[in-house]
């Protein structure tokens, strides 16, 4: 990168550092980003520090917010007695814009995985298992991903919580709607026929 | 993206201005930059405040640079009698990846293009002639892209240049180096025809 002034290397090697944005991106946003007016290149690096410097995790459920506790949780038309368990924060935004489930969240914020050395203390359960002793909670909808740890963590959370006598419940896998039988791998197939409902 | 909470929502849209930057990528961006270290995610936003302060044009060739004279310009071992005329900063670049052109640059930010009421006086010609008249310049290399764009304007500086007594070369086009003949398009073909060499 010897060729660029060190200003421009310094943004095309910090830029790089992102993922999914490998050397050719990195360089052809940092052209784009001193190609930009002064202010929109300012407003977009004060974007990133205020980010940063403003959001936190929701001391009841981990969403990231910038209140705590978040709007989710603190909102009181939401049902506070059904918590549906996500791996991240990021899966919560992708609930959300489903539009249609109104109860709470509680982001782990990971999934169980020893080959990762990653242990169920290593994930935030301890958390929701106060919040269950704590509040009246009546459904707990895991909704890890359909992974190898995703479903551990899932078979973990419920051996943890069923004993309470909450109803534990995990979100349906099967053909993603607009998907084709021929292009299903055996797994999914599997899974959405041991699933199938009457009509 | 109401589900955001203001500062997220701020980063994402922010991100998403960036050219290739979607939707789904600014999201994923945003929560990367969210999950990084502080002393990371700030270096990132003072990489882009600081490139964008500290680079500028090079007065004499239009390059971007943090020092002016730029340093191909000031390096006294280049030689100053060949100029090299490219569209974009970034095509300087890509030429010194190169290696092997020891001549300097003359950047013209940007090509004629009447469509976009683009012309000559709206690019860093004028500098160019300027520059030709100032120095002993022995030749100048028209490396503008091979589009219609950059065609012209190779025309133009050529028809301007030549009266001058100076030498105008234009870099040939044909087929890429590990292209396959099979898969060229029939106006390069053509271009590798005309350009031919003895062996």
């Amino acid at each position: 990168m010897s060729q660029y002034a060190k200003p421009l290397a310094n943004l095309i090697r910090e830029l790089s550092k992102l993922p999914g944005i490998g050397g050719k991106t990195a360089q052809r946003l940092a052209f784009y980003i001193l190609s930009m007016e002064e202010r929109d290149a300012k407003s977009l690096a004060a974007s990133i520090t205020r980010a940063k410097d403003e959001m936190k995790y929701c001391s009841v459920c981990g969403n990231l917010t910038d209140k705590d506790p978040c709007d989710i949780c603190s909102d009181a038309e939401r049902d506070s007695s059904t918590i549906c368990v996500v791996e991240q924060a990021k899966d919560v935004a992708a609930m959300e814009r489903m539009k249609e489930y109104r109860g709470v969240y509680h982001v782990l914020h990971g999934a169980i995985s020893p080959m990762d050395g990653i242990g169920p203390e290593d994930i935030n359960l301890r958390q929701l298992i106060l919040r269950l002793q704590q509040n009246d909670v009546k459904e707990v909808i895991l909704a890890t991903n359909p992974t190898i740890e995703g479903e551990a963590t899932a078979m973990y959370a419920a051996r943890l919580i069923k004993p309470a006598g909450i109803k534990v419940t995990r979100i349906a896998h099967g053909i993603p709607v607009g998907g084709d039988l021929e292009y299903a791998d055996e797994v999914t197939l599997s899974k959405a026929m041991e699933g199938r409902n009457e009509l």
